[in-house]
């Protein structure tokens, strides 16, 4: 049976191979793949995007193909256990296998490893100490920071733990974070406060306002607040049901780093956050600016 | 550069199309899939089954193809967003689309639509009244029901709502599902029942021993208990996490309905059950009998 060209594109191989394949450590100038593997996730991503389930029709209009080409496809799906047919309304449903790959896909969740690379792009760009921190057992926590080379001497290394109220990392948690234990714990910090500090943040109503504010800007900035000389900016890291699972931060010495909002470094600081965001599963990730 | 057989197996369509392409509806004798979207699909899955990131040589491994083809296979799923790769250990990581996928196929995990195959071939096996139950706002609710022709008449439909404690249906989710609201109904339900109930299960003691049995056994059955001359036996629908979603129940009249432990019903009921919970993505799914 002769092949037509739309009902039938033959897959092909994208690049041709040769004996001596490139290992995966390699760089490879020319990116080596395969067409009709990436027609199928494309698919697959199509039909997620339908919300899960979808007619045949439908997914073709959604791809831009012909129905009897994903028909072929589909099939395949079906086959493999990712998607399966509904018996009554003919539509096709992702199935159980596509569970267990979102399962999987999640548990290799992480903020650090996600954002590393957005991290070393920022320090690079702003000159600036960066670092990520995650929610430890006793209040953020910095995990993996980035230095200039000469870089401020400031009390903030892997490890540390900043507090909720006075830091702009533990500002993010404590108003985009869940959960009363961060109260009770903001709590705490503000009956040790300095007197500077509380001049700053004077009762719950300011603490209110406060979280109030960086839920609305979408990031938190604070200026010789935690450490004198040192202002800092900080925006969450969410995955794919929003949770903030950490928070990305930089700082520098204030009027050496501008960490207030419409400046340059809260733009770069909140794209990269959106991104990396976007890598942990986050859908609705934008860059604020 | 000439093709190998071993590297570079020239992806194919499966079965050659025509013109006349078939619907999604019409019965395709002959199934048409894609050979390399297949491969592509088994690579990701392989990916899932091994925690979501994997060395190239153990996913090479895995699928038993060369860490040639494979690469070219990833490629392209990092090109769809399916895949990253770890800049520091060369691992290749399920990315944001797979996180995706996946959501969407839980939403779309509905134990009805998942079980309506497996409830019409064990109504036909058993040639019993069976159905399809979840737990409803008033407790455990008939979603689904297939009857013989002639049906013992029996007080169940679409729509009933079952006792926890008296039902085999309802000490499913009492044994197996969670929180303490069941219970306190379950009490309730105890406080109203009769001397022949409460002959069976006279006190807290009996039920605890109960809920231990049907956990044990992975089924409940129950003979002559919430209505007269009728036994049942009921099992779990699990999804991906365990989660009880549904119930799984066949009845008939006691001595022509053999509901005890070891019979056929109850194990045939069983393997309808685990195959059901493994299209809702439950893993550990085996059948019981």
């Amino acid at each position: 049976m002769p092949r037509t060209s739309t009902a039938v594109p033959p897959p092909a191989v994208i690049a041709n191979g040769n004996a001596n394949e490139p290992t995966a450590s390699a760089p490879t100038a020319r990116r080596r793949r395969v067409q009709s593997a990436e027609t199928g996730m494309g698919i697959l991503k199509a039909l997620a995007r339908l919300g899960g389930a979808a007619s045949l029709t439908a997914l073709a209009q959604a791809v831009d193909e012909s129905t009897a080409k994903v028909h072929r496809y589909l099939a395949s799906m079906v086959e493999e256990g990712l998607v399966t047919q509904d018996a009554a309304s003919q539509r096709y449903v992702l199935g159980p296998e596509a569970i267990h790959i979102g399962q999987a896909a999640l548990r290799q969740c992480d903020p650090i490893r996600a954002g590393e690379p957005a991290l070393l792009q920022l320090q690079a760009e702003l000159g600036a100490t960066c670092f990520i921190a995650v929610m430890g057992n006793l209040g953020p926590t910095i995990l993996r920071i980035e230095e200039p080379p000469l870089a401020v001497v400031v009390n903030v290394r892997a490890g540390s733990v900043l507090p909720l109220l006075w830091s702009a990392t533990g500002q993010v948690f404590m108003a985009l974070g869940a959960g009363a234990a961060l109260r009770v714990q903001a709590q705490q910090e503000w009956a040790r406060a300095t007197p500077r500090q509380k001049a700053v943040l004077p009762d719950a109503a300011a603490i209110d306002a406060l979280c109030l504010q960086v839920r609305t800007q979408g990031f938190a900035n604070v200026q010789d607040l935690l450490l004198p000389g040192i202002s800092a900016a900080a925006a969450p890291l969410r995955r794919h049901d929003g949770a903030v699972v950490g928070a990305l931060t930089a700082l520098g010495a204030t009027g050496g780093f501008d960490a207030r909002p419409g400046g340059d470094a809260v733009g770069r600081l909140c794209a990269a956050a959106a991104s990396v965001s976007a890598q942990l599963g986050f859908l609705n990730a934008s860059p604020q600016r």
